[in-house]
């Protein structure tokens, strides 16, 4: 390694709340010369960053046109090979469901110095905000956070595939809105009754947030009612009962709104 | 609700590094009046407290003579009708694998007001630590966090049940050590092969930490190898393969000791 060298920080942003960022997600992002932001980084933690730092978003999303992950592993390798301290700033935690794999293999390759600096992941945060525990003793030992989507955009062939699936279990889909009918399909087929209580939240952790609880059979009806153009984490399983309970002790003025007659 | 009433704050104390706490979680800590720890919380998180907070150790580790659950209960009821803050300050995540439903269940009883910040879990710090992404395309598109033992002691009836559970999936176990054998033989019966990779560290996130990498079929030799006294998480799964290279390069110096031939 040339004393030049810069080193690459791949950081979790969390849900959007600044005050959800790690201590040392903070330290780092306020040092660093470049931060790499994707799409779902909050506007108030990316201000965080220093002022003099360069920003450069590098967003994707599923479904959309969007910056090329060859392209983000290059920017990051050039950036580091200047001498530069770069922040790779992933929302939620930069080793779940954020294509890290790759960018970790790139820096391994090219001998570049890195850390991983972990996040709030949605699976933690939907729990947060609805003061619904993942895991509760005789109601759920085992937490499962899934993708609703392949690489081809179907839904993954093992999810919830076998009767034990829904037993004692918590389920927590990460981009799970465009598959929302066959998620739902396949989990009541073998491993979930239909009064299965399920909460969805577009927007979690940002300004405009907005929830949806009832029973799973619903689901896709409540998934249909919150905003397009935002995020949707979905929490499955008998520890999402006390959903709406836990947001009005919460938050008495939060818009929850029961669209279970609408599936 | 009297207007002397104080409240709770159920706060996740991370894998331990102070720095992991969330800043959320750091500036709660340092406000409270009490602070009710478990046994897992590091003395440096601890640390951070005020002064002159009453910190009282209300640690319950398994299979351990231990504070009981009924009581920790009372005694965060009684402080917060005092008018005090309390601060239930769990490691991890507060609301995975760590009793929190019966805590919140308690206050929402009492009508005490309580909020919850979120921490850095287990699974998320095991993943950091060996610089292995929790999901990675075409590898591993699930993650399974899960208990390697129910109310009696015994190993779940449905964890690894059917020949699904090791496709595509990560899987972090939660507090494994002592059931590690059953575990692995359920896990070979039918959902992995027995060159999966697995890592198991002890004492995560603590200047003690010790690990061990190799095969699934030799886990329960790496994890004998293990200090008897630490907590030990244990992640399986092909996104593992990585792990001793991951170690190696965040720290030349690691203690990383195969262990493959004790089994």
């Amino acid at each position: 390694m040339s004393p030049q060298c810069g080193r690459v920080s791949l950081v979790g942003a969390g849900p959007g709340d600044p005050e959800l960022l790690t201590v040392k997600a903070l330290r780092v992002l306020a040092a660093a010369d470049v931060v790499l932001f994707d799409d779902l980084v909050s506007p108030a933690v990316l201000a965080l960053s220093r002022a003099t730092a360069r920003r450069l978003h590098v967003g994707k999303r599923g479904y959309r046109k969007s910056c090329d992950q060859d392209l983000i592993e290059r920017m990051m390798l050039r950036y580091a090979r200047r001498g530069l301290h770069v922040v790779r700033l992933k929302s939620g935690d930069p080793l779940v469901f954020a294509r890290a794999a790759e960018e970790i293999a790139a820096l391994r390759a090219a001998g570049i110095p890195f850390e991983i600096v972990p996040g709030i992941t949605s699976a933690l945060a939907l729990a947060a905000a609805t003061q619904c525990p993942l895991t509760a003793r005789g109601v759920a030992r085992a937490v499962e956070l899934v993708t609703a989507h392949d690489q081809t955009g179907a839904l993954p062939a093992e999810l919830a595939a076998c009767r034990h699936a829904g037993q004692q279990r918590t389920l927590v889909v990460y981009m799970g809105a465009r598959n929302v009918a066959r998620l739902r399909d396949r989990l009541l087929a073998k491993a979930y009754p239909a009064a299965t209580p399920a909460v969805a939240i577009a927007g979690l952790g940002c300004p405009h947030e907005r929830r949806w609880c009832g029973e799973l059979a619903a689901l896709p009806g409540g998934v249909a009612g919150l905003p397009a153009d935002l995020p949707v984490v979905i929490g499955v399983g008998a520890v999402f009962a006390a959903a709406a309970a836990g947001a009005t002790a919460a938050d008495p003025g939060m818009d929850i709104e029961p669209r279970a007659g609408r599936a």
